[in-house]
């Protein structure tokens, strides 16, 4: 998109400018079409290395994979066999950690989730599915290294880091890539007003444009 | 099944005892049934301390979760999140170590299957799905810790500890389960001649009945 947003002003620019000076108009806009070809072929080179689905090694070590937090603080997620980057069309897996105090927001998805934790601990709240207009208050389930607890499809939850001093990190397995995710602000929110986000933050930069499947 | 045939073999034992002898016969027929209707009983019992589904603990200790090798000399299998053990109907998840020299069957699914490697190293045999009519020589992957690889569906595959010196962990990711396995005797072996496996090992105790889907 930006390429296309340069040449725009590029040529705007040029109708602002004395009409009669013919040359420096051409030069303008000759340089703004080198400008956009670079420009492409650029983003295609960046979007082949961050989503490239084919292509890649068989065995890959994890700890090569791009990692990040996607904008959201205290997290440091890897996609270690994803829809997009990895070709994956029935099952997710993710590698996840959160600093103390750091957490997922609170949200449902109607696919099945299983977590391993692999280190520190932390606290699952689970709001059971119900005929209520919201998730309600919360159960809570301390979480330990080496334990496992999957999320029943479409219920709200929420996984904390609640312990001050050690990073809490979890093998994640969704089914049905790519998640579409649907946030509460709060757990008084009303499932009506629970707000879709997708494609959610690390599958963002992947895909552009959300498939016309059921959500 | 064996309270049923223990029934039976009561029963026929009666009639080869002398007819006349009616308290006798009646003694044993009463017997069988109390014995017959103990066993249901402590069957259900067994069954449902192996093949629990329901009633399980949210948050589970994976090393309290049953271990077993299954028949299979140098295996330790755990199922994380199963579809029998757990009610998983999309993804499951399992916990195989493998000692030095063990192994997998060469075999093959029509499900989607990822492997994260915990510990130690090994080599992974892939034959690329093709139009001959068997696997034929597999390509050779050196697996390592913190590795992870994922089996294209329906590709001939092995995984092997080839490490002498240590164990080969890895967390086992597949779709749809339970798995139906085709398992091959060796890398020559026709492709229709492979043997389905189903349910396969650590299903038997809790899948007596194979569902009527496709294979």
């Amino acid at each position: 998109m930006l390429p296309l947003s340069l040449l725009t002003t590029g040529l705007r620019n040029q109708r602002k400018g004395e009409e009669n000076n013919q040359n420096i108009a051409e030069k303008m806009a000759g340089i703004s079409i080198i400008f956009f070809i670079l420009s492409i072929l650029l983003s295609a080179t960046a979007e082949a290395s961050q989503c490239p689905a084919i292509g890649l090694p068989l065995v890959r070590k994890i700890n090569e994979l791009p990692q990040d937090n996607y904008g959201r603080e205290g997290l440091s997620h890897i996609t270690v066999a994803g829809s997009l980057m990895h070709g994956m069309k029935e099952v997710e897996v993710w590698l996840q950690t959160f600093s103390p105090g750091s957490h997922t927001p609170i949200h449902r998805h109607s696919c099945e989730e299983v977590f391993v934790v692999l280190k520190g601990s932390g606290t699952l709240y689970l709001a059971s599915s119900s005929h209520e207009k919201h998730p309600g208050k919360p159960q809570e389930y301390p979480i330990v290294s080496n334990s496992t607890f999957q999320i029943p499809v479409n219920d709200v939850h929420q996984v904390w880091n609640t312990n001050e001093n050690e990073d809490l990190q979890m093998l994640v397995i969704i089914s049905h890539p790519p998640v579409k995710v649907f946030i509460y602000e709060d757990w008084h929110m009303p499932h009506t007003a629970a707000k879709l986000k997708f494609p959610y933050y690390w599958d963002e930069q992947c895909l552009q444009t959300p498939p016309k499947d059921e959500l």
